[in-house]
C-alpha cells in the first residue's frame, strides 16, 4: 500500500498517474497547498522540504519527483514503466525526467515563486516575464531532441510519459506558443484518451 | 576511454574527480567558460544545453551532473562508487545527487547567472543578495538530515562525495557561515586527503 500526499494541480499530478497507470494499491491525501499546509509542522515532520509531494510504502517514503517516479517503476515492475534491465535506457529515462525537475520545472517556477530566489516584488515581476521565453527554449529542445514517440522513450509507455504530460499542462498559462510544438501537444493528446489519466484528472478536479 | 569537456572551477569537477577515483582511462579536456566558448557553435554541437560539461565514452554521452556520476559508476562497476544491486540504495543515492543538481545548484546560479531567469540588472543583484540565505538554508538540511557519516551514503565512499565536496567548496564564495556546518566541513577536509582529489585538483587549477 502506498501514499501519495498532493497538492492538486501540481506536478505531483506525475506520480498520482504513475501509481493510477501501475495499477498501485493506494491511498492519495489532497495537502492544501493555498493555505501553506505543506508549512505546517505536522506536515513537515514528513516532508521536511515542504514540497507539494511525498509518497511512500509505509517504510521508505521520497519527494523528489523525478526520485518517486522510479520509485514507483521499481515497487511495480510488472507494470513495466520503467526498463528495469536495461540500465542504459534506465538511465535516459532518468536524463529525461531529471531535465524535467532540475530546469524545465525551475523555470516555470519562477513564475510564482520568485521569492524562493530573490526578495523584491519587481524582481519578481521580472522574472515572471521571461517565463514564456524560458519555457518555450526548453521545449523546443524537448520537441526537437527528446520525444522519439509515439511515447517519451519509442514504443513503450514509461514513467517519463506523466512527468511530461504534467509540466505540458502548464504551457499556456506559462505563455508558451504551443503551436510551434506539435510532437508535445499530440503527446498530452494522447496521454487525454487513457483510462488511468481520465480516472486521476477527475479526482484532482474534484480535490482542488 | 571516457572524454570529459569541463570548465574548471564549475560543478564539472565532480565528474572529473569521479572519473580519476575510479580509476577510468580519460581524456579531460578544458572548456573556456569564461570567453562563452561552451556556447559555440562547435561546442554546441556535442552539448545542445551549452552547459559547463559533458562526458561518453565515445559511443554514448550525456551532460547532467547527477546522471555523468551515474554513468560513470555503472560503466566502471569494480571501482564501487555506487550500489549498483540494491536498487533502493541507489535510488537513495540518486535522491541526493538529484537534490544538489536540482535545488542547490540552482540556489547557487542565482548568484551569477540570473540572466537565466529574469532582464533587469536590479533583480540579478536582488537574487544575488539572497543567495547566502538559500545556500545556508540547503546545506542546514544536507548538514542536519542527509550526511550520513563518513561519507555521505555511511562507511562507503560513493559518487555523492565528490559532488556534495564540488557545491561545498562555493560556500564561502556564496556567503554562508560554515562555522554551522561542522559535518560537511568534516566531509570537505576528509576529501582533500583523497590523493584523487589533489591529482585532479592540481590538474584544473593548471588550466584555470
Amino acid at each position: 500500500m502506498f501514499g501519495l500526499y498532493y497538492a492538486p494541480g501540481t506536478c505531483a499530478l506525475a506520480t498520482h498517474l504513475a501509481l493510477e497507470e501501475a495499477g498501485a494499491r493506494y491511498e492519495a491525501v489532497p495537502v492544501d497547498f493555498g493555505s501553506q499546509a505543506q508549512r505546517s509542522s505536522e506536515y513537515l515532520a514528513i516532508n521536511a522540504k515542504g514540497r507539494v509531494s511525498r509518497a511512500g510504502d509505509g517504510k521508505r517514503h521520497t519527494h523528489r519527483n523525478s526520485r518517486l517516479l522510479l520509485f514507483v517503476a521499481q515497487r511495480l515492475p510488472k507494470a513495466e514503466l520503467a526498463p528495469l534491465s536495461d540500465p542504459f535506457a534506465l538511465a535516459q529515462l532518468q536524463e529525461f525526467n531529471s531535465y524535467l525537475c532540475s530546469t524545465v520545472h525551475v523555470a516555470h517556477a519562477h513564475k510564482g515563486r520568485g521569492y524562493r530566489w530573490a526578495n523584491d516584488e519587481t524582481s519578481f515581476a521580472d522574472m515572471k516575464s521571461k517565463v514564456p521565453q524560458t519555457m518555450a527554449a526548453c521545449f523546443s529542445l524537448i520537441e526537437r531532441d527528446m520525444i522519439k514517440g509515439p511515447w517519451v522513450m519509442g514504443e513503450t509507455y514509461t514513467v517519463c510519459d506523466p512527468y511530461l504530460y504534467t509540466i505540458a499542462t502548464w504551457l499556456e498559462g506559462d505563455g508558451v506558443d504551443v503551436s510551434a510544438l506539435p510532437k508535445v501537444m499530440a503527446h498530452r493528446q494522447r496521454m487525454l484518451e487513457r483510462p488511468a489519466v481520465q480516472k486521476v484528472l477527475a479526482e484532482e478536479s474534484l480535490n482542488s
